[in-house]
């Protein structure tokens, strides 16, 4: 019997627990409106590290390690680990999982890397192949302003669509062991397609990604038969407040029209008016630590107890763009409910 | 009841088929000495594109879409696409991925990304998740010598120790279905760890990827509880002479001394008195051109029935290497049977 149902949906009849997260964040981040709900706030964005990349990959280790730490487990208790980050080559990953020594896939889908893990970790655990994965994400400003724009030093205005890299770092521990039953479970996964209406502006990645992250939310609610009302909280990755406004026009135009549980992690994570932000947040972190961070705490409470979550992922790079290709995008998203 | 054995490896109950295959390769891997077993060798290595990044691509796309045409099966037909390659932000995934409109996994591994693809893709189908999912991974010589090493236009000497990636893309559809059963078919997959002893030389990847590659070999006999005579071949994917001749070394170490069916991808697919590629091949597509054209065609005349396909990667980035960091490596394996 297949466990997928519709075109592109899977669904999880042992329905995995997220039985731990954790978040580490950066100043920037600190400062914003959901600075109470963060694991570990770290007080200058090279951790005590001698480069920004050294010290995104010692903040993706420290998350993974303490969101293991906090349910008394070991990393040997972990069976897999699936990572990855917007560093070339998934730098931050790959050395944390060096440290760690957990046998660990690598995962690239640009800033829809965190579902991306959320969706596969879950896979391998309703199948039986495994009893705690640990599923992580980071990102860092200025590691990503180096790589894929200008060096820092250099002062470049940005523009107004421009979205703010998250510096942070969300990891969670999954477990398909039923003593977790009380805690948000993973129920369904929609693996996105790659879509690409032909954006190239690297400086509005709002607008590439969209189209992708509507394809997925409806599939999604299309696959599972559900009106988007079924959901307490509909939240995508990091399209920032130009992309969440065209998903929202995208739907529309799908039929999807009564949409007020809809947000993204890229408005919530930043106060637009004092901190300069321009069109929110993004990077792999973002969605990671405001999951981590804030929706998770709001499912244990049972404040929120259905929520789709979808990051969303550019999948441009500087040799594309210096290409004069536009700029593909991708969303995966996972439903977790809290019973 | 658990479908992983020992600490690192997956068994399949169902044993998912690999039901088709296709191979495309460069102009020096077609002067090659497997030159006759490969499906498509094209003839100027920027594949009529402008650029070898969309060479790569278009190689990629190419791969996939014969794999699945040679079964008279279409894009829609599959279900889920895993790929991964070597370029930053996966570029030739993520723009293949974009025009075959399949639901889309990016992956990276370095060069482990073939293996990794089928360590995933079989876990998805023996779970369940989907019935056809196609696997893939590309290289190019040209996009990645420019990208990891120095302009070609240099004409920088190459060190002995050094590797040649292979311009190439392997693509595999995997199927679930019983009425493959009498194809080849995968029964484990074991998932390595990150493995870094220390070398800095990005010269010399075999040296730095051979420990992983032993360590998975190692942890794949434990775990299963067999000899290495078990496979009538074991192959890694691209350690060259160098890694080659190194993990056999760790191998006698760890007790594993007999050992008299283990080659590397890296060896057979060019000639080392002629092709003046040093060290010999590598790159994601090495493992896979190299499975696909010639190890498949040997499985399918049960000339071989039992191999162990091992991928290996190299998880350096410039960036890492500029910042005076050591070499990650990974490895994971895939044991591939016929009746």
């Amino acid at each position: 019997m297949s466990n997928k149902i519709g075109k592109q949906t899977i669904k999880f009849d042992s329905k995995p627990s997220i039985i731990s997260s954790y978040s580490v964040v950066g100043p920037k981040e600190d400062e914003g409106p959901l600075s109470d709900f963060f694991d570990l706030k770290i007080d200058n964005d090279l951790f005590d590290e001698k480069s920004w990349e050294l010290a995104e990959s010692k903040m993706l280790k420290e998350a993974i390690s303490s969101a293991i730490e906090n349910i008394n487990l070991t990393a040997n208790d972990i069976d897999f680990l699936l990572s990855g980050d917007l560093l070339n080559q998934l730098m931050s990953s790959s050395f944390a999982a060096r440290d760690l020594k957990i046998p660990f896939l690598g995962l690239y889908g640009a800033c829809s890397t965190m579902t991306e893990s959320m969706c596969i970790g879950s896979m391998m655990l309703d199948g039986n192949y495994a009893n705690k994965i640990a599923v992580s994400a980071s990102s860092h400003f200025s590691s990503a302003e180096r790589q894929f724009r200008f060096p820092l030093e250099l002062g470049n205005q940005r523009a107004m669509t421009s979205q703010w890299t998250v510096t942070g770092a969300g990891s969670f521990i999954l477990s398909n062991d039923n003593k977790y039953n009380h805690l948000p479970r993973i129920t369904h996964a929609t693996i996105g397609k790659v879509i690409d209406l032909g954006v190239k502006d690297a400086s509005n990645m709002g607008a590439a990604m969209a189209p992708s992250a509507a394809d997925t939310i409806a599939m999604h609610l299309s696959d599972t038969n559900r009106d988007i009302s079924y959901y307490d909280l509909v939240v995508s990755g990091d399209l920032g407040h130009v992309g969440h406004r065209l998903c929202k026009e995208i739907l529309h135009d799908r039929g999807i029209k009564e949409i007020n549980n809809y947000t993204d992690c890229g408005i919530l994570i930043f106060d637009r008016e004092t901190q300069d932000t321009h069109a929110g947040g993004s990077g792999c972190g973002c969605s990671g630590v405001v999951f981590s961070g804030y929706i998770y705490k709001k499912l244990l409470k049972k404040e929120l107890k259905k929520v789709l979550l979808m990051s969303t992922g550019a999948l441009l790079s500087v040799t594309s763009s210096q290409q004069g290709q536009s700029i593909p995008g991708i969303a995966h998203a996972v439903s977790i409910e809290i019973d």
